[in-house]
């Protein structure tokens, strides 16, 4: 069996944004693969009492995060643009995100939109943005509304709700094996992790 | 000038504690100094409507907390054992590091006092708890009343102040330069970063 590690992410999330970007090559050097699950964090954080990103609710905090981020990035050599507003609302992406995994093609269009959101800061509501993504990806432009059949936002309710059972509370998380890891700082553990069981 | 670093830690803090038992050795390593400055998080956290700490507020950032500290403990050799109650009550060893600080000695005196709560669980409002933890740090007992004086309980509101005005919201945190670090994870950059200016 081959090891392997599940990538929770919600587009949303500035810090997935880096774990995105390099996860796969990451893992693969361990000889690990990786699941993408995208989920909202907006019902986890609505169930503990915040309607907004806590980078909002909590202001030196934000400023800190918009901070770390900028040197994270120049560090990495990723483009890193702020999107206006932020949070973006990420409900069609994810959505999309799941029709993409059945196409065996989530990463490319996973890291598409996080491109166009966090390093070209493009509003990843919009259908435009979001095409491009999908061509970007490789995909089959008919393919795009798969997103809106009710089979597919029952698929995503079911990832919030599978998000709750596994007790996640931000994003990244990675799970390998009965371990939960939380933040891109905890990728490359997690990875060793799930290479050891 | 010798470079160095300013280590603001808050006793309660789990990850204040991963931060404390390695700085100096750390720090050293790239010719920087370390500046210990203690403070309390109970003023940062009210003003942000928090009456208890983040990890007892939202439980599953809890539970994943105590989790990833067994993680990181194991991996580093150190003794982990979750003190009850947590947060415990940091006040009087706050202002006796501060005495610690004038006598020279608040590295030792601060190692030990995370070792006896996090290393043995140990109650840290104990006065005799913070006795030994005093001469384990080769100070004069009879300077332990110091902690007392209007000009030390002064010392430490000024310290969480000056935390507000830096726009601290956790800790620990590392000041370098003009840059804020905010996180065990980030100390190494944080000693990179005084070691380059």
């Amino acid at each position: 069996m081959t090891a392997s590690i599940q990538f929770w992410f919600e587009f949303a999330s500035t810090y997935s944004y880096l774990s995105a970007m390099r996860i796969e090559d990451a893992a693969a050097r361990h000889g690990v693969a990786v699941d993408w699950q995208p989920f909202l964090l907006g019902p986890i954080f609505a169930a503990q009492g915040w309607d907004n990103s806590p980078f909002n609710i909590y202001p030196a905090k934000g400023r800190y995060m918009w901070r770390d981020m900028e040197r994270l990035c120049d560090a990495r050599d990723l483009p890193f643009l702020r999107p206006d507003p932020f949070p973006q609302n990420g409900l069609m992406a994810a959505r999309l995100a799941l029709v993409a995994k059945q196409q065996g093609r989530i990463a490319p269009f996973v890291r598409a939109v996080y491109a166009a959101q966090f390093g070209r800061g493009l509003a990843i509501s919009d259908a435009g943005v979001l095409s491009k993504c999908w061509l970007e990806a490789g995909l089959d432009a008919t393919l795009m509304q798969g997103a809106s059949t009710p089979e597919t936002k029952a698929a995503l309710h079911g990832q919030s709700e599978n998000a709750q059972k596994l007790d996640l509370f931000g994003a990244p998380s990675f799970i390998a094996g009965d371990e939960l890891f939380w933040g891109d700082d905890r990728l490359e553990q997690a990875i060793m992790h799930a290479a050891s069981i």
